[in-house]
C-alpha cells in the first residue's frame, strides 16, 4: 500500500482543512451559512424537474410514481447546481442549461437506485427515507432507473441549444455515466474491490469513475451548453474533475465521522463492507488533506474568470466543507 | 373481453396465413429460405458491433465482458437490418447508418438482460444460452444493461452524419426506449397486467410499447439518418409501428406453438406467468389472422418505394412467418 497518490504530489502539501485565504473563498463552518444562490437555482432545478419527468398520472403510472419518489427524495441537486453555474460564466441566462442539468440530476437518481438494489450495496435508506425498492420493489425500482437513464438522453435531445451542442453534450455525458473511466465502470470496479486489498491506483480509478466523471459532465456540459470556446471548455473539464474527485473523498471521510441521522443514509457502511475508501487507505487525517489539495487545484482552475466564476468557487469550498 | 382490437376494424378480413400475391412479396415456408442479404447485412452489423463496444480487456473486464457475451449470444439482428435497409430506400451507402443500427441492439440486448432478471421475468435461459445473470450474477447483469443503454446514447452521439440527423435519431430513440409509449412503460404495464385480466385496450398498449416502438425507432432512424424527407420518415414510422406490432403478436404464437429448443429460450412461459398475449385474448387463429392483417397494412406503406423497398418488404413478411 503505498503511502499517498502519485498524481497528488504536484499538489501544494497544505495540511490543514481551514480554506486558503488567498483563494478568496469564503469560509464555512461545519454549521455553514449557504448563499442564496444555491437556494435559487435549486428551486428552478426542481421546478424544471417537475416539468421534464412525466406526471405521476401518465401511464404506466407505478414507474412515474417511483422514478418521481426518487428524483424528490431530498438530494441536493449539486449536479444541476454545477452545470447552472458553469454555464453562467458564460451567458446571463442559464434557463438553457436546465435540460442538461436535469438530465444529468435522472443519471445521478437512476444511479442510485440501480446502487441500493439488493444485489449491489442493498441499502433500505436514502437521504433519510426508503429506498426505491423498499418502497415500490426490485423490478419498478430497476424500470425507473432505466426510465430516468433513458429520459436523461431524451432530454439533452430536447435542449433549447443548437443541435451541435447538444451533441457535444450528449458525448461529455454518455461518456462519463458509462463503463470506460465513467459511473458504471467505477461503481464495476467498486463492488470488484470489496473484501480484498486495492492499491492507491484502483482507489483513485473508482473514485474519478464512480462520481468524479459524472460532477466533471455536469461542469463542462453548463460550458458547452452555453458556447464556451474550448479551451475554456477544458479548463472547466479540469475543474470538474478535480473538485468531483474532491467529493468523493469527502464522502468517504463522512461516511467515517457523521451518523446515520446526520447523513440521511446508513453511516458507516463502508467500512462493514469493506469498500475501498480513502480513510481506510491513508487515514482520515491525510484524507482531509488531500480532499483540500484537491479542492485548492480545482479552485486555481478558475482564476482566469475571477469574479465570473465567484459561485463555481463558493460551491467547490463547500464539497468539501460540508458535513453531509 | 372484446372479441378484436378495434384498431384493426380498418384492416382487410383476410383469414389465412398464405401471403397475398397481390403484395408481390415471397412466400416463406417454416423451412423458408432467408435472402442473402440478411447474412450480408448481419455480418456487417456484427462486425459493428464488435469495433463499437469496448474490449473485454478494457477495466473493469467484467462488465465488459458480460456486455460482449449478451450482445453476440445469437441474436437474429432484426433491427439493426431494419435500420439499414430503411436507409437503403434513400441512399446507396448505408455505412453512416450503423451507428443508430448498432445502438438499438444495444438497446434491444440490455432489455433483455434486465427482462430476465429474478425480479423481473427470472428467465435462466436466452437464446439457448445461460442467461447474463445466470453466468456473470445480478449486480454485474444490472450493470452490464446499464452500461449497453448508456453505449448505445454514446454512439448516437458518435454517428458520422450532421448534428441534427443525430438529434433526430437521438429523440426518436430515446422517446421509443423510454416510459411514455417506448419500451420501459410497455415492460411495467406487461408486468402489471400479470395474473389479472385485462383488456383488449391495454393488451395493445403493452404489446405497441413493449416492442412495436423500438421497432418503430428502428426503421426511422435509418430513414432520419439517410437524410429522408419528413414525409417520408412518417411513412416508414407507421410501418415501423405496424410491422412491430405484428412481430410481437407473432413472439406471443411462437410461444405457444413452438418448442423451448426452437425458441432458445423457454416455451410456454406467457401462459405459465398468466402474460397478457393475443392467444389468450384472441385464441391462435384470429391472432394469426391479426398478425397477417398487422404485415398487410405494414406492407401497404412501402407501396411508393417499389422496387426500392424490396428488402424492407420481405424483411416484414418474414417477421411474422418465421419459426423462432
Amino acid at each position: 500500500m503505498e503511502s499517498s497518490p502519485p498524481s497528488l504530489s504536484i499538489l501544494s502539501g497544505r495540511a490543514n482543512r481551514d480554506p486558503d485565504p488567498a483563494l478568496g473563498a469564503p469560509y464555512f463552518p461545519s454549521t455553514m451559512k449557504l448563499s442564496s444562490f444555491f437556494e435559487e437555482d435549486r428551486l428552478m432545478v426542481d421546478a424544471a424537474l417537475d416539468r421534464l419527468l412525466p406526471a405521476e398520472s401518465a401511464q404506466p403510472s407505478s414507474v412515474h410514481t417511483a422514478m418521481r419518489y426518487s428524483v424528490f427524495a431530498g438530494g441536493k441537486r449539486m449536479r444541476p447546481i454545477l452545470c447552472l453555474e458553469s454555464a453562467r460564466i458564460f451567458t446571463a441566462d442559464v434557463t438553457p442549461a436546465l435540460h442538461s442539468a436535469c438530465a444529468i440530476e435522472f443519471i445521478h437518481t437512476y444511479s442510485l437506485i440501480h446502487d441500493d438494489l439488493p444485489a449491489l450495496d442493498n441499502d433500505d435508506l436514502r437521504r433519510g427515507k426508503p429506498t426505491c425498492h423498499k418502497k415500490f420493489g426490485e423490478a419498478i425500482a430497476i424500470l425507473a432507473g432505466d426510465g430516468l437513464l433513458t429520459l436523461a438522453f431524451e432530454t439533452i435531445g430536447a435542449a433549447p441549444v443548437p443541435p451541435e451542442r447538444r451533441v457535444a453534450m450528449l458525448s461529455e455525458i454518455a461518456s462519463a455515466a458509462g463503463t470506460v473511466n465513467g459511473m458504471v465502470g467505477g461503481q464495476v470496479a467498486d463492488i470488484e474491490a470489496e473484501r480484498k486489498p486495492v492499491d492507491a491506483k484502483t482507489l483513485e480509478y473508482i473514485h474519478r469513475s464512480k462520481t468524479a466523471a459524472l460532477i466533471r459532465a455536469s461542469v463542462t456540459a453548463g460550458a458547452l451548453c452555453a458556447g464556451a470556446p474550448p479551451d475554456d471548455v477544458a479548463r472547466l473539464r479540469r475543474f470538474g474533475e478535480t473538485i468531483g474527485w474532491a467529493f468523493q473523498v469527502t464522502d468517504d471521510i463522512l461516511d467515517v465521522e457523521e451518523s446515520s441521522a446526520a447523513l440521511g443514509k446508513t453511516a458507516g457502511k463502508d467500512l462493514a463492507q469493506q469498500k475501498a475508501t480513502y480513510p481506510a487507505m491513508y487515514g482520515l487525517e491525510r484524507s482531509h488533506e488531500i480532499a483540500r489539495e484537491l479542492a485548492t487545484k480545482a479552485i486555481s482552475e478558475l482564476s482566469p474568470y475571477a469574479e465570473r466564476a465567484a459561485r463555481l468557487r463558493e460551491i467547490a469550498e463547500y464539497l468539501v466543507l460540508r458535513r453531509t
